[in-house]
Parts: C-alpha cells; sequence; structure tokens
C-alpha cells in the first residue's frame, strides 16, 4: 500500500510534531531537560490517590467501569459547575463538559468551529499543543504579539478590524491568559476587560485556556475572562491539580455550544474514562484538590526561585528572560542574531541540556531568538546544573 | 453569540447523534432496552480490577499518573504486539498504538486518510457510531450490502470498479468482519480471502473493527483480516474483554501508517490514560483478560440463546433474524411495510420496551423495516419479558 498516496492533506500540513520530538529529547536521562512541560510527580498525592482509586472502586463497583455519558458523569458535572462558579463564572452543570485532557477540549472547539481556511487568532508565541491542534484543523493563523503584560489590545485591534475591513471574521481568539504558555507572562486585568468587550464587538468567540492559572506563587489574580463574559468558552485540566495520567479536563460555556461539543464528543473518543471521572470527583470532594495545588504551588515556587537566580547566575548579560508569578515556564529572549533552533541539537549534544526552541511556538516558525524554559519537572540541583551548562554555551557565543 | 452562524459545516452536518438519544433511553428504569451495546456490568472481574490498580499504584507509584507517550506505554504496545502476533498477524511492538477506545481509533485514521468529500466504503447496514465518526470527516458513504455471510464481495467490486471507471478511489473500506454490528453476521473465510485481495489489487485499505470477535459462543473463528494480509489497518478495543470504562483500545497497522496515526492523536488527546493502561498491562499479563472473556462468553451465549427463544415465542411469524455465533447482537427484517423509526416511539410509551431503529445503521437512513436488538446488558428474565412486550406490539400491527 503507498500511504503517502492516501493521506489527507490535513496530515500533510501537519509534517511533524514539536511535541514528539520534546519528548523524545526528555527520554536520554543524562539530558537535562527544560523542553518538556511535565508536572513535577512530587506534587501528586499518591497514597491519597490511591485510597480513591480503592474507595470509588469498592463503592461504585462495577458502575465505575463500565461505558459513561457523553457529557461527563453528572456528580463531576456538578462539582465542576460549582468550581467555576467560585471562580467567578456562575455556571450550571449544563454548561460543563468533561475531556479526555486540555487538548482534547481544544480539539472538539475545533471540530465545531473550524472548517478549512477559517480564522483563528493566537499569541505571537502560543502553546504549541494548541497550535499543532489548529493547524491540524486546517486554519490560518492570525498572530497577535504579546509583551509583559500579555496580548496586545490594541494589535489585536488591527487584526480584528483588518479582517472585518475584508468582509472575514475570525472563528475564535485563542488565549492562554495566566501564566502563558510559554512566555510565563499574564494577562493584565485591564487588558482582560479590553479583549473581553472588543470580542463581543467584532462577534469573535474567545478560547480560554486557564491549564495553569490555579498555580499562582504570589499576588492577586486577575478575572477569569468567562467570569468578566459568559459567552467566553472556557477550557481546562485537571493535569496540574490532580495528575495527567487520569485524563480528566473539561469545558465551560453556554448550553447550546455545549450541546454541539458532545456531539462532536461522540466522534472523538464518546466519553472520558468513568472510573478516572469517579476517582477526580471523589479527590475533589475530599478537598484534595486545594491540598495538591497547595502542594504544587510550593514546589515549583521553590523551583522557579532556583531558576531565576540561576538565569541571573549564568546567563550572558544580553539574555532577558519574563519572571512569571505561577505556571511552569519563562520565556528568554537573546540577541536578534541567536538562532536557537540551530543551537539545540549542540546544546544537547555538548552540553546535554536541552529546551524548547523559540521557532516552534511561533505559527510562522519565526522568533528563532527565543527559547522556553520550563522550571516544572526538573529537580532544583539539576535546573542549577542546566541553567549553568546552558549558561556557559551561551556565553561562549556570545562575543 | 449568535452560535449557529459560527459552527463549522462538519457539525451541521452531523444534525443530531443516535448514540446520545439511544443512551438516553436506556435511562429510564421501567424501560427494557435493547437499544445500546453496552457490556454487562456482570462481565467484569471487579475484585481483580481493584487489586491491578491498588498493584499499579504500589508498585509503579507516580510513573502511572504522569503524561505517558503518545504512542502508549511500552509494556502495553509490546503485549498487544503479541497479542496480534497470536491471533496470526505477526507485529512488532512499532506496529501498535494504544488509542483512548476504539471510535478514537477510527477517528485518528479518517484524521490521517480524509478530506471533505473522499469516499468511504460501509457495510449497508453499519455500526452507527462509526458512520457518525465518518460523517464528522465530511465523508462521502459508498454502501455494501450485506448478508447472512457479511458484506457481499460481488456488490464490493461493482462499487470499487465503478470508482475506479470515474478515476476515483475509496480512502478504505470499514468493515466489522465479525458479529457485525448491528447484523450480527460473520463474513466466512472465503469472503474475507476475497475482499483482502479485491482491496489490494484497487489499492483500497481495509480498516477491521474487531471489537466483537473475541465473543465466539461457538464455531470456528475466521482468520483475521489483519492476518490475511498484514497492510489491512486493525482496530480493536478492550472494552469487551476488560471494560469500558478505562478507554483503552489500539491500532495495529503498517509502522509508517501507525506513525501518522500517533501525529494524528498528538491533536486529539496527546496521550492515552497512563494509569489505564498500565492496569490494563497487568490485567493483560495475569491471564485476567482471557478468564474474563470465558466469563463473558458463557453470560452473552446464554443471554443470546433466550433471546433466541423469545423470538422464536412471541415474535409475529413475518418476521425473520440473524443467529449471531458471537457478539452482542441479533438483527430483526419486519415485512417491508413496516416502519421501526415511526414505532419506536410508541414502542417505548406503550410497551416500555426500546430497540435500535433499522435507519440508525444506514448512511442513507433507509432500511426502516429493520432493528437491532442488543442481548448483552439486559437481564435473561428482563430479555424474555422484553421480546414478549415488543412481540405482542409487533403482532398486534401484524394483520
Amino acid at each position: 500500500m503507498d500511504w503517502n498516496e492516501l493521506y489527507s492533506s490535513r496530515i500533510e500540513s501537519m509534517g511533524h510534531s514539536d511535541v514528539v520530538a520534546m519528548l523524545k529529547l526528555a527520554e536520554r536521562p543524562e539530558v537535562i531537560s527544560f523542553a518538556g512541560g511535565l508536572p513535577d510527580p512530587d506534587t501528586f498525592l499518591l497514597k491519597e490517590t490511591r485510597e480513591m482509586f480503592e474507595k470509588v472502586l469498592t463503592r461504585m463497583g462495577a458502575a465505575a467501569l463500565g461505558y459513561g455519558p457523553t457529557h461527563g458523569i453528572t456528580p463531576l458535572r456538578e462539582w465542576l459547575a460549582g468550581h467555576m462558579t467560585r471562580m467567578g463564572r456562575p455556571t450550571q452543570t449544563a454548561e460543563c463538559l468533561v475531556t479526555t485532557g486540555g487538548i482534547a477540549a481544544l480539539d472538539l472547539i475545533c471540530r465545531v468551529l473550524l472548517d478549512p481556511g477559517d480564522r483563528v487568532v493566537v499569541g505571537e508565541p502560543a502553546y504549541l499543543a494548541a497550535l499543532h491542534v489548529i493547524r491540524s484543523h486546517q486554519a490560518q493563523f492570525v498572530g497577535v504579539p504579546l509583551d509583559p503584560e500579555g496580548m496586545r489590545p490594541d494589535l489585536l485591534e488591527v487584526q480584528l478590524h483588518e479582517l472585518k475591513r475584508r468582509s472575514l471574521r475570525a472563528k475564535f481568539i485563542y488565549l492562554v491568559p495566566s501564566f502563558q504558555n510559554p512566555a510565563g507572562v499574564t494577562l493584565t486585568e485591564e487588558r482582560r476587560k479590553e479583549i473581553v468587550a472588543m470580542a463581543a464587538r467584532y462577534g469573535v468567540p474567545i478560547v480560554e485556556d486557564a491549564a495553569y492559572r490555579d498555580l499562582r506563587f504570589e499576588g492577586q489574580a486577575p478575572s477569569l475572562l468567562a467570569a468578566l463574559d459568559p459567552q467566553v468558552i472556557h477550557i481546562n485540566t485537571l493535569s496540574k491539580v490532580f495528575n495527567p495520567g487520569v485524563r480528566i479536563g473539561w469545558a465551560t460555556a453556554p448550553q447550546p455550544f455545549i450541546e454541539a461539543l458532545a456531539l462532536a464528543k461522540q466522534g472523538q473518543d464518546q466519553c472520558s474514562s468513568t472510573i478516572g471521572q469517579y476517582v477526580a470527583h471523589a479527590f475533589a470532594l475530599e478537598g484534595l484538590i486545594d491540598r495538591q495545588r497547595a502542594k504544587a504551588i510550593a514546589i515549583y515556587r521553590q523551583k522557579r526561585d532556583v531558576m531565576l537566580a540561576a538565569l541571573d547566575q549564568y546567563f550572558p548579560a544580553s539574555a532577558r528572560w519574563t519572571r512569571p508569578e505561577g505556571g511552569f515556564y519563562t520565556w528568554v529572549t537573546l540577541p536578534e542574531d541567536m538562532d536557537t533552533q540551530a543551537l539545540l541539537p549542540r546544546a544537547i549534544e555538548a552540553a546535554a541540556v536541552a529546551y524548547g526552541a523559540g521557532p516552534s511556538f511561533y505559527h510562522h516558525r519565526g522568533g528563532k531568538n527565543h527559547m522556553r524554559l520550563s522550571y516544572s519537572y526538573v529537580s532544583k540541583s539539576r535546573i542549577e546544573q542546566g541553567i549553568q551548562r546552558l549558561g556557559n554555551l551561551l556565553c561562549s557565543l556570545d562575543r
């Protein structure tokens, strides 16, 4: 069979996946990898998780092992509605859909909204897995630069206006408002209000990906975009405050849109793991999500501090980086003539250290003088060691 | 937000989902529902499953709760390769991809192969969830009728030939060769060989969905299509011989195609449940899949016998039905002027019994004088009761 002549244009357009390549890099034990965005297993409440599995299987029996409803099991949807309400977005159970992780939620949204060639607004830079999903639906990207306060509303308006002038309209604006992946920056309250009002004015839905929002180390959390406007499509995951291995995420949106997502989910995976949902619900109900979050914040805050101190100490004076108030990432800007993509193989070979090369995070594959450094997974001593190695390599080039 | 003007043409084309509607029907406790295809929870090895969760979480710790590789965890892929090899298709680990259930595997195949308007060959009738997935990728259906020996090769060749004459080619042929859903029929060995050879001749891949194959009550199993030709794309699920709640399925195919599926999976859900995969592997390794299969076969065989006997006793003489040698379903053919779709609300209201109406299983929404009856979930006494009620209703119309 000649597969190449059978492939869809979608798969042709995808080319290769940076995520797969990055995860492969992380596998060699001698390499200190700041490339992936993996949670630290030390944040997991292992004993409690084991107890919840035991409890659910004892209490629920076979009901926890059968098929579940496509929308998700009712008790978990109820809990999610309460959780969203507590976060400032008054929510009915019918406005929540359980998904198989956060990326699956974005995939459903793309299925529901995108035809090939449709426009989607993304940050410059943006979360690479989100770019992969949107690209797989053959959308055209409209990029809007970020600065230390998040996506720039003035440049967003230029793009929305230009589309309107051409009688076009973006299908959605994809945003990670808090501790953005990869830039680590957080959209200010003022900008949140401005962007939500602008999106409503132009009739363009916002997709708010709040994957890291709960991991705030310091300072005051700005409003959820969905709290500013209930029309905002909110997607989220329990991967950071429970664990990624159960694959539980969710979407909260107006009910008609949730119904469209559920229809699409029938063609994606029918239902998310039933046992995973029951265990997640039991975990949440016993206050364990709060406990794990507190533990995670303490661990990640320390790691961020270690990384920022090491960057100060070892990186060349010409480098700049963001100082995230939460989440997993800092974003490094090197002099314009640096090429992090070209440098990566050498960093791995010569310095045994890996990072996310800038172009992976740009829809146009530019941004070659940037790199994403994740402090979430690597141990503190290895963070310092790895940043030293990488800093030495960069200093050797910086003359 | 006016969602309706934002929806993709894909979601417009999907209209509504028969699966969702059917699962809803099954919820009212007074209704005896033969509509769904749910496994009997009595087939689950509950105690052993609980022990496996305990064992995996104790032995693996946090590693069972983190992200896993997109292709699936290596020990499970190795086990699947051995399993496929034992089923007559010599398989390397690299030829297996773990998926979030069987439907997710079919969705990945569609992502990799289908552009809107592409042709896909399906049975008449065909598995309704598969029709839903393929429809969601905006393919055009090419239907080939079944008879008691499965899909008719002569009519398949007519279609493939006609497409070729028009310089077209189907992207794949979707088949459930054993205990077909919904017809309950099994493709004979002779037809398997004929269809596999024909597909190779026309350069059209076969997708073999073997979801029910392991549940054979009697008689000799014909060859796996993938055993007759390793180019066949094999998809399968542990939902029937472990449980559906962990959402573990897989695809076996030539390695280049598996790599394309893995790329697509990055945009579907990144990875399947890690804990689910480790538990499934532990369950398989301890011989529990074999034990559950034996238990399931015994239970489903009895249920099939009860249903067939009740059909003999209570259904009108004008009705015909298939006698499945395994799986979950029998397929009833009523006189041409009957309309099972129109009758369904009355069956539920007046007789408190539900079934799968014929048109749900036809890409062209015809076949209104057929119904699918599932004996898998309902208890034996309720099977007899439900068939009696439904038979009485049909007899009252059959004059």
